[in-house]
């Protein structure tokens, strides 16, 4: 009882007594903050003192800060008066190391123009939600929630959830992998799976090649980690091979890591040859650099012709982490990925992972395999195929019968590459701006010389009206900074 | 068409020919690997030639590996044979970093005894998934997806899901923390919150408060970032203020961050005073140390008395960084948890959110808020609180009547402490392993000078029968060490 170790003694004035005990206790913290005092009634009764004195010393505490009264519902303790008397400041901004700065510097959600209401935005790549088969994933839910809800409501392994680790084993053998020597590592969708395989086997000053433009998110984590990048050129032409060997050749046995996307590369949108992912694993064989493919969108493919993973040259050996992801187009809220590699590899990446997030939600883990198991990807697959093939036909024409281009670049997938002739595109976003239309300046995909004449269409999410009335009022943009006095 | 730049001519034998065309579209990957061929019949006719000619070039390009026959299915091409002829082996444990070496040796799922059919395991606290609300859950499911579906399956915000964000904010507000100048990161559980707090604002060998012992995943993490850890001990008198002020003097302005657990602390159990608390948060306020509060099963509080979390001192400055989690004791297998700290440090810690893994399921967060919203939460804790609580002291009493100790911690919570008397944990886990009983043996708990005479007992999922008998176990197996011969 908070009141029962004060004895109330006959030399100083009962008030003061009174108001020193509270006061001591609400610094000592035995009455914790906005904790409720007794009522002075109440007070008066256990102290058997008058209901003045209570009065009186509740009075003063209020004046000194020590508590303070709510009408109507009582009296509280404000513990935190001495603490606030000297104010604390910690200097977060000098704490901040690299990986943090780098985070926060190259974060585009931060930086670059947001949607607004009435814009019509090419910035996004992401699905558009009503094609969703919201029926089929409650069924599978309640499917598997019913089956083992408290299994998959408990804590699970930071391998993944085994049912969804064999089917997606099933599925990479389907896609012409020899998964004999091969395990899989489920990660918080490609983003995880990237940054647990880097900060695992890189050192900071590391050196890794990758195309050049190239997916944002990656630049980022390997800028964080302070790797080395050495940039490779993606154009018209595809990979550019030559200029490839001369860094081979310069960087000789320095370099650790190949990062490549050959489907639908981000943000080219280029679809990589056959015998261009034969080169290019032979290359990175012989000069044993391990590759981390980027399955991107690779199940997006519209025609039916299959080209196989570069992780399925490498069956017999360990040079391939295959990075794959249900969460770009299919439910990219769930944060669903995997990586493909090595038994060996995956033990390690699976130590880091439990290390870092212990594992991907086995709710998520559940549903997601009860909807694939039951053909829900399938169908939904032949559905977007169609849906996303239109509007990326569309787009393309568009594009190429309204914006004056050097070339524009896309196989399929959710976005169209444009390059201009010699046109600012962050002057070009601002003009666009204004006439209500956005669009994902190309600049960010560049790794260090940045080119500010290209741009990426994401069209994923909009009617056919606003992909044609958008690329209109783009291209008029490029035409008014070409001929400003026209 | 495969075969339209197959033109036969006069000079090569017509199955060389043939074979010579396959092997070499194999060879370049012009023919997937494992994609079927044309039947021989089928061939003959492409080709305009006899089906012997095919017949015989299959068979040679059988012999030479190129292609192989599924008897009833087909023919199949080899594409890996070229590939295979050279192997490539990149040496991944020569590549693994400090950061993957420490998850890989200090994962303890890797290293301890698992658990086996007819163990009495005293390993986990994890929660008894029959507690679980499931029907409850189902109704949020079903409630958040009819009313947002499509947006909680689509991209999110790394902050995390709004209405859940504030919720939380009340729900830290209610606590006693002053919001106002506050905001809040959703996590993967508290592994991610510590993880992305550490890998912002430490370097390598930066130094760290932590007690000694503590909860084994945070060592993990700071070992593998390669912090300097300086452990302060903490044992049946609770936190060791003048260890602690040694260590402030001797690290003068060194120390960046201290790592503590006030409620439940694991291992020990033991839950913080309040003046400590306030004596704890006036020093490192004083060393412009910040805080890392583990705010561990501080919902479980058995008792009706709240116990401010140590942020809530902090409420006009910055210095304290709160990890809470819902991971914990309600639905592990949903990975969330948050991080409450000053509005510009959120904002830093959104950005390496972004950058490691986007965002938290949205899905699990609608599902979590709707479920928090309606009052499940409250009415799960209700039902716990009884559940675990009796547990809690019918295994103290037990470990008190069976098990010879120096002392034995736990102040409620999931899990009790027992210091033996200089018997050697690994010993003993050996002897009860024999007798079908397990526990964790006390040293993984700490930092570098291993106590080798602790353990922890997990009961969460133990029904009182198996508490009993293998508290008994374990008494009887410290028994037999300490007198080997009766």
């Amino acid at each position: 009882m908070l009141f029962s170790n004060l004895k109330i003694n006959d030399n100083d004035p009962i008030y003061t007594q009174i108001k020193n005990h509270i006061s001591d206790m609400i610094s000592k913290g035995l009455i914790p903050d906005k904790s409720k005092l007794p009522s002075t009634r109440e007070l008066s009764q256990i102290l058997k003192v008058s209901r003045n004195s209570v009065v009186l010393a509740y009075e003063e505490l209020k004046s000194d800060g020590y508590i303070y009264s709510v009408s109507g519902k009582g009296t509280f303790a404000n513990s935190k008066k001495d603490v606030a008397k000297s104010s604390w400041c910690v200097n977060w901004n000098n704490l901040e190391n690299n990986y943090s700065k780098t985070a926060t510097k190259m974060d585009i959600i931060k930086n670059e123009i947001s949607w607004k209401s009435n814009l019509i935005s090419f910035k996004s790549i992401s699905p558009d939600g009503s094609m969703f088969d919201i029926d089929e994933l409650k069924k599978s839910f309640l499917n598997r929630i019913s089956l083992e809800g408290d299994k998959l409501l408990n804590y699970g392994y930071a391998q993944g959830y085994k049912p969804l680790i064999d089917y997606l084993l099933e599925y990479m053998n389907k896609k012409g992998v020899d998964t004999s020597n091969k395990d899989i590592l489920i990660t918080n969708g490609f983003t995880e799976g990237l940054d647990i395989i880097l900060s695992s086997f890189t050192s900071p000053g590391d050196y890794i090649i990758c195309e050049n433009p190239t997916h944002n998110t990656t630049i980022k984590i390997m800028k964080a980690l302070n790797l080395n990048i050495i940039n490779v050129d993606i154009d018209e032409n595809g990979l550019n091979f030559n200029m490839l060997e001369e860094k081979l050749s310069k960087y000789k046995y320095k370099i650790k890591f190949a990062y490549i996307t050959p489907s639908y590369h981000n943000p080219t949108g280029i679809v990589m040859s056959p015998e261009s992912r034969y080169k290019f694993y032979n290359l990175m064989k012989k000069n044993n650099i391990a590759i981390i493919e980027d399955g991107f969108n690779e199940e997006l493919l519209y025609s039916s012709s299959h080209i196989f993973p570069i992780a399925s040259l490498d069956n017999l050996n360990n040079g391939v982490l295959y990075i794959g992801s249900f969460s770009k187009i299919l439910f990219p809220g769930l944060r669903i990925g995997w990586v493909l590699a090595d038994k060996n590899v995956i033990s390690k990446l699976e130590s880091v992972k439990r290390c870092k997030t212990i594992h991907v939600s086995f709710l998520d883990q559940g549903i997601l395999y009860d909807y694939l198991y039951n053909g829900g990807f399938e169908k939904y697959m032949k559905k977007i195929r169609k849906f996303y093939g239109d509007k990326f036909n569309f787009a393309y024409e568009c594009a190429h019968k309204y914006i004056p281009n050097e070339y524009i670049l896309g196989d399929g997938g959710l976005h169209i590459f444009v390059k201009l002739k010699n046109i600012n595109c962050r002057e070009l976003l601002d003009k666009c701006y204004e006439k209500g239309v956005i669009f994902m300046p190309g600049d960010i995909f560049y790794v260090n010389d940045y080119k500010h004449d290209t741009l990426r269409l994401g069209f994923s999410r909009l009617s056919f009206d606003d992909i044609e009335k958008g690329i209109k009022v783009i291209g008029q943009c490029v035409r008014d900074i070409e001929n400003p006095k026209s």
